[in-house]
């Protein structure tokens, strides 16, 4: 490692403590910005402080947003009365995209993994247990990804969340539209075989 | 695109201008800025900022370097006779990690690619005829990546230095150490072929 000058070693360092950063990856992003002029990479790094000020959870949902709540939770065009449970903002936006979903959303922000030293407590259960307390949700999507931890975190929810709201439902697994039924594994074959509905 | 505050759009358009960073990988590194501390975020763009008005490249051969000359071409214990010409500062790095190398190098910034719209004026080209003009150099190694443009790049360049120093090498092509004989592509192989020895 003493083959760079010392800036880069701190700042290669600095970019492999991301998480899901490996070191070669920080080297290429390190190389980026020296290729990048000074104005740039001051700009970049504005970007990155200012984001980091502005933006925080949703007070209701714990989506990103800039403000107290998030657009979707402030919107008035929004079905109150499902939520759909997800591990993470990525996976609200993957089903927002679909532009099919008009309800509101949860993020939990991770999976219950005992390996991890993920607990259920340190999710945002608690806050989704106080919204269905509310009486104003009819029915919880469990949106949570198909995975082993996912798929506990389905199975704790839909549990400890029993009898607390109407109707709970999961998200269907079966092959993926587009993809080569041959490629599919075992145990996507078998759900979505088990899962199959007239047609 | 809609689906994120504004801080964050503008963040990740940012983190995807980098050269070989795709869209995706700008998401999941904007995903883990926001997961971190602030404190952490401002030392991170501060580092960045830090290194890039820190290091800049050596007079001499053009490595990264914090000084005028680099560590490699400051030492007193280098053979000054013999260049090793690379195409990046990663190559040499990989070079120097061998620790069989005592000469000095020239780093070029990059491969002749028309397609790509470099031309041999767009390397230090003029820079190392300069350092071999100088008379000190007996041998010049081509190190060059064994890629289409690097092939380009070493081809030009033992045409154009012909004369201008002893010796001109190319380092060898042939099968990668520790690599299985069966997953060798047919040019590497027959590479590695033509370029035997005895043993």
């Amino acid at each position: 490692m003493d083959y760079y000058p010392e800036s880069v070693i701190r700042l290669i360092n600095e970019i492999a403590r991301l998480p899901g950063i490996g070191y070669k990856s920080a080297i290429k992003i390190a190389y980026n910005l020296i290729e990048m002029s000074e104005p740039e990479v001051v700009k970049l790094a504005k970007s990155m402080v200012e984001m980091k000020k502005k933006v925080h959870y949703c007070r209701q949902c714990h989506h990103l947003t800039e403000d107290e709540l998030c657009s979707i939770c402030a919107s008035d065009k929004r079905d109150r009365s499902i939520i759909c449970v997800v591990d993470t903002p990525r996976d609200l936006i993957a089903i927002e995209k679909t532009r099919e979903f008009h309800g509101l959303y949860h993020v939990l922000h991770g999976r219950i993994s005992p390996l991890d030293g993920v607990r259920p407590q340190d999710l945002t259960i608690a806050s989704l247990e106080k919204r269905l307390a509310g009486g104003e949700v009819k029915e919880m999507i469990l949106a949570n990804s198909p995975t082993l931890e996912g798929e506990s975190t389905a199975v704790y929810l839909s549990k400890t969340m029993h009898g607390k709201v109407d109707k709970i439902t999961r998200i269907a697994h079966g092959v993926p539209i587009g993809g080569d039924l041959e490629f599919a594994d075992e145990i996507t074959l078998l759900k979505a075989m088990e899962g199959r509905h007239d047609y």
